[in-house]
């Protein structure tokens, strides 16, 4: 039977990991306030996020195995689990940045710590770096290294084109809605989220295992790409509809102009006059111009529509789920197990 | 006869380039604005520049094999050193930002250009993973693939911790002379500088050959990275003692609190009323506090020890260069071509 890690056996690798990366750095003999910097920016943005994305790995391999890990197996899985969580620990410092944000995981954003500032851009290069010394340290050897290298740098270049088209496509300053559009907004998820969220994990477990092949990373990509867009359209309505006691924070989607799939879905059906409210309420700083365009969505029943969506996306990719063919090393429990944790999901 | 490469022929190999890159991009059918600000992101940041580390890749080929290339081989060349050149390009664009620079080639910087602003961080990743590209495209069935992967991982890393330890050694506001060294000086220009700006090229050369060798990798290493660290002191020098009509700037080091080599220099021999001079003028923004310290360096006789150090620099890098075992395929000519160029310059 598989077996599903826990963030406490997840993160007590880590420290393994934080000694090959800091002994890396020790060996150009970088001077200790550099070093002291560099394990100190590990730490806080590396650590301490939810780790569904790291978590994955360990418990994808142990689904396609169908039995627990060895100590061994383990290790190496949730190695290969760290350097998602590093690679999106590169991309939340620089989007932080990018998007001026304030706080992240309730504390300040690391470039807005204390001596930080644009120094975040080099550490969000670094904590990429990590990703290679990793691989180089632990996966030289292994049958599928050279599959490893170009997956990290593929997935890596596919969130950095769904970025810039984020960035161009809602810029917070300027309101043009004219901009959006389904299919810009299907382009987002699927490059800026779903490849490394939900595919990269898969594709890792899959390759760890030397049971990686064009099929079954095809059949992987067909599944966990639209279930990585359900997941970013339900974290839309969550951002609107979803109570704040769950999801842990206020919903800023409408001030902050966001290119969200509610707006995209009101755009589709407003009448020419709920249109022109639209234009003029949509991303400004304001809670009164945020609450008429809460009020028109509720207007134009979009929890309804949404409902509808998630139903009619489930059963799609339950469909596809059961059309797996399992001959060749891939299992179903794989995507049954993301899915499980994604419908229905209040948080 | 080894044939020298122009910037013409090196320039007229981009397009080829590009196209690649902008074929990978529409592949995955990113929007057409987005596609746009690629393109003129990789025109603008990537080409204009001397290309001096870029050419030394076919340059030193054809030094080599101590003849003329075919046109396959100049374009692989020339591939790899547009990859330098690349590389070269992401760390200026971010470095420009967490300096906060003004121009770079004469023009404002990427990120002070109208419209872009910290998109350039998004635009810096995406010409460092440029790299990976078109090495995949180029070099997938090349028997070094795997090296050059390497190599180019560590060189960015290498970059990464010279240009941590700078800025923390360095920062534009606070002046702290105690923080300076000669460790800490070597430490940052052989780091930030001189692995990628000379030992990149040739390692690269010498890969794309297939005679790359751990001793004669080691051999190149041990010459380029001292000669690296010349052209950087030599750099330092010309910034306070160069012509500005050869230089093509005027000097700002001793105003930007550079932890540069004439005030490491000066560290070292000072009197304790020359050290409270150096502690009250330098890395302040007015010319004359800079006036102060320019007198401080004649009074010092920075131009005379430049000179001596120079001679002694050049001595010892003939006599490693003379030492050079060429049956496993080193050349000379190699080394001897970078010190021609950089001996007694003047810009």
């Amino acid at each position: 039977m598989a077996q599903q890690t826990t963030i406490g056996e997840f993160e007590a690798v880590f420290p393994k990991l934080e000694k090959v990366l800091l002994e890396h750095a020790q060996s150009y003999k970088l001077p200790a306030q550099a070093l002291d910097w560099y394990k100190n920016s590990l730490r806080v943005n590396a650590i301490g996020g939810k780790c569904n994305r790291g978590m994955s790995v360990p418990d994808s391999v142990s689904l396609l195995l169908g039995r627990a890990l060895t100590a061994d197996e383990y290790f190496q899985a949730a190695t290969l689990g760290w350097m998602t969580e590093l690679l999106q620990a590169f991309f939340l410092v620089s989007d932080d940045i990018m998007d001026g944000s304030i706080t992240r995981r309730g504390k300040p954003c690391w470039y807005r710590q204390e001596g930080v500032g644009m120094i975040a851009i080099n550490d969000a290069f670094m904590l990429e770096a990590a990703i290679y010394t990793l691989l180089k340290k632990f996966f030289r050897d292994h049958p599928r290294y050279v599959d490893l290298l170009e997956l990290f740098h593929e997935v890596t270049y596919q969130t950095e084109i769904g970025q810039l088209c984020d960035l161009l496509t809602a810029p917070e300053d300027v309101v043009d809605l004219d901009n959006f559009s389904m299919d810009k907004y299907r382009f987002i998820v699927v490059y800026k989220t779903a490849y490394y969220s939900f595919y990269l994990p898969v594709a890792l477990a899959l390759l760890m295992l030397d049971v990686a092949t064009p099929e079954n990373l095809k059949q992987a990509e067909d599944i966990l790409i639209p279930l990585g867009e359900y997941f970013q359209v339900q974290d839309d309505y969550l951002d609107n509809f979803g109570l704040p006691e769950h999801i842990g924070k206020i919903g800023t989607d409408i001030m902050d102009n966001k290119c969200s799939w509610l707006v995209n879905q009101a755009l589709a059906i407003v009448t020419p006059e709920q249109r022109r409210v639209l234009e003029e309420n949509y991303g400004r700083k304001d809670k009164a111009n945020e609450a008429v365009i809460k009020k028109l969505y509720d207007d134009l029943n979009l929890e309804q529509r949404y409902k509808d969506y998630e139903e009619k996306v489930v059963g799609d990719l339950r469909a596809m789920i059961a059309k797996i063919d399992e001959s060749q090393g891939m299992k179903r429990g794989v995507f049954e197990a993301f899915l499980g944790k994604i419908y229905k999901r209040s948080k």
